[in-house]
């Protein structure tokens, strides 16, 4: 799973989807100034179904994000790092690249800044960039031996206590072996991208997407050796539910949680098909820690 | 605020309160053995009203623990840390000094093991004991400039996201002065007494009962430099919630929760009534503390 | 030892004492511009002797720090945290209050800037400031029963491993009781003052000043579960080195080291006469570790 | 480097070397009965020399550790995992694989009990048994362009302070991108096998031996922010010395240290031969992990 530069993306490149999720007042006219950029090139543009309502556009075609992946050859996201991860997460099945354009702070996966996207696209447009596979997390939860929840993530799976629990006990298996049985607020099962959101303020390490690994990091553990673990990322990871009395919640990037009941068993594995983001030629992923994580702050 | 050793104590004992909480098969038979033990000795017995039930005792003389504190000179509380919490809280205004039985494994603040019960609360009965006076916290929710709840604690007053939140942001205030504005899954408030308990969970440090400090501990921090925090215990502290989109939560002692909305304010300082801890005259917070945290496993 | 607002120093202000450690380039203009501006206003300067000559000032009257503590009534110093750990350290005896000009970057200790130097001098000369009184650490070195070294710090007493060891084992006792036993590079015993140096490194909470505690923050510990603690400032602290093989050190706020043999005792207990700090009278603590830390950095 | 299950070792074993570095007085029992019980089945036996001495066995046939990869077929090492660390190096280049019987605690790396040594030993040589490839870094010391020491680790290689400095500033470049500059104690790098020593003791994840990864931790870091980073083990890691004044050495897994100048560079990367573990049939990683970290110990 390492970061390969350049290897072949599907070209010619002549349908786009442009994503656009949460609206400032700017994401229609930097939307629209995309198009227009993008039909220029002679270029199809499909616009995101519900992106398409936000900026009020009823000319250009619009999908539903689930009919588009078969549709395009490259999705241009215009937001955050959080609408990376819904795109993401939405293509998830079509190895279609991710273009992303950040409208505010600088992100991990959103590193095209409005001002210069149109000369970044261009670079793009005509091979100059780097390309970079990562991984995403396939998990299912298990019920009395059946799945009742299919659901995939691209940072991470998260098993939270609820509000009115001040603990949860759960036991981790990985490849069938028994790890550890534990008391904590939760645990966070991430994939490398993920290791610097949620993971990372849990007290895991940094972990650089070329490494096929699985980041385990309990949340506020009640054993203080228990420390986060990092596996391979073809490990099977199973995390099972121990005396649920109050409710325990797993969710997904930070969305659609479910709830889960005593004995539940939350399997995760790596996806089959890896997301494929494009970055500009000279974007530099230690620069963007740096930056992100104000590691020249001396003090 | 510091431990003192064998300051007076309401003299001469005449009426012990009897609490058991979280009963297992024993517990009967336990607080039957102290009720007769004590007799023995000329004292009164009040049984706490929920004890009473649990133990089918319905001949011992009972109370609700809010009419108790008055009319007890001692308590003596079978169970483990959560029930002489609880019995503190209940007690909070009366002074009454309070003994732990441990039901269970060796707690923080029950560490009158019931093999030995007799000859220790004999021993204490005569005098060979040792006194230490620990601070609470009192706790309000501002809204809109009201109060609309007052609690206390002993260990820790805790802010924490509901289940469908990702993070909650807070402006944390001390004496009146800007700290810092975080975001986080929650923040701890601890005495030294929840300094091992979930404060340690999230980072903070062991402090010593005798330190009239408060930890201010955030639970999972977005910001890699927001540190645990340690306070004089004479500060007024004020959590100001802020961007609450989704439930928040403030717990006492991981009892009774009471939902956040946004901009109310937590206002959290040390209680005027001390909490007087019995213990046996060689007990050592120490060996607790290596006992508890298993400081002699090297790896 | 909590923060008091404007006790009485000790007034009238004759003779003030100025310090300059570490002589950039504009050292000299700064301690002479100094001069001038305190000799308007009638009071009398003391030069410390190596700034004398390290700005080439041979008519200003001078002397040994030692020689300085009784005749000065203020000590100006010039440069960042370290000049003011040293000078406070020199004039330890004395209750000389301190004022600290920061040549670089804002300091925890020295917080008036060099461009509104005279504003501030101004303002705290007629009155208008802030005083902290803050402790320092006594330390002695015991070998086969004997005193063989006594120092004192401000920040820190730091025992390390010498180079060529990987660990060193040592016994901590408080007030006689013992606490543990522990592998370690090292430990670091720290001053509130000290809590934002190095022992932050090793990850100890940040402890406000006016919190009378004392904290032990072991240094890349062998066991997991061996955490900073947190014990109140009137503690006798005693580190018993063991099974010492290889070289281990001691060191005061990161001067003069001591080399440690097998056995060695270092005793460590709060000095008898406080340091007192001069601020403007705005100054706010928590801004200043909001600045230090980066705590709005977020990622 | 995946952990893969019994690939082919070379055979059939005809030559068995014995090596046991740490003598207490059980050493030559246990080993002149390892002799015994493999001559029985035919097998030839070199006795390393130092071994020899050690044990005072002037008979059997001994060698230098450099001169014995060539003709054994299969090492057992008597002793801990410092025992395994040092053959491992000693033999690092010849795929020899290695048999780790503890002395004393379970170790992970020596899991064969001297108890059940000669069963288990049976076991593995009628190929009931596990083996692991793990891998070794090779380091080299660059001074003003030219390499002026090389050197290989199975843990780590460990860039420190020497004890007169507080502090070292290092640059880290990976694959010749530049990372970070940061001042701290030092900076550890370690493989997954390090990754549960002196790596973890620094706040490093526990990694396990199958993933392909380097931890690159910081040892008390002046930056908050600077956290533990896992890169991929085909990376190549170049650590500069910067603007150093005191001393700082380099160690491989704890070994020979060597004195570093300024501007220094330090070079890490995978070595080319792995190391072949060998374990009993039923043995897990994480059982291990469970006993040595002491993750039952809830507090």
């Amino acid at each position: 799973m390492p970061t390969v530069k350049n290897p072949p993306i599907k070209t010619p490149i002549k349908t786009i989807g442009l994503f656009g999720k949460y609206g400032g007042k700017d994401l229609g006219e930097i939307i629209r100034g995309l198009g227009e950029f993008l039909r220029t090139r002679k270029l199809n543009i499909l616009l995101e179904q519900e992106t398409a309502a936000l900026i009020k556009d009823s000319t250009t075609p619009s999908r539903a994000i689930t009919a588009m992946g078969k549709e395009i050859d490259l999705a241009i996201v215009v937001g955050g790092d959080g609408s990376m991860l819904q795109v993401a997460r939405g293509l998830a099945a079509y190895r279609v690249p991710l273009i992303g354009v950040k409208l505010g702070r600088l992100g991990f996966l959103a590193d095209v800044s409005t001002q210069n996207m149109q000369q970044a696209l261009g670079d793009i447009l005509e091979g100059h960039f780097q390309t970079e596979e990562r991984f995403m997390l396939d998990a299912e939860i298990v019920r009395a031996g059946r799945v009742i929840q299919t659901a995939n993530a691209f940072n991470d799976v998260v098993i939270n206590k609820g509000e009115r629990a001040r603990l949860i006990e759960y036991e981790t298996y990985v490849d069938g072996e028994f790890v550890s049985d534990a008391r904590a607020d939760g645990v966070i099962v991430a994939t490398p991208t993920g290791s610097t959101a949620y993971a990372l303020s849990a007290g895991g390490p940094i972990v650089h997407p070329a490494v096929p690994a699985i980041v385990l990091a309990p949340i506020c553990p009640h054993t203080l050796s228990n420390r986060p673990i990092v596996v391979n990322s073809d490990c099977k990871i199973e995390i099972v539910m121990k005396n649920l009395q109050n409710a325990a919640y797993v969710s997904f990037d930070g969305q659609s949680d479910h709830l889960l009941q005593d004995s539940d068993r939350v399997r995760i594995r790596r996806a089959d098909t890896p997301v494929t983001l494009i970055h500009p030629a000279q974007r530099s992923h230690y620069e963007v820690l740096r930056a992100k994580l104000h590691w020249s702050n001396k003090f």
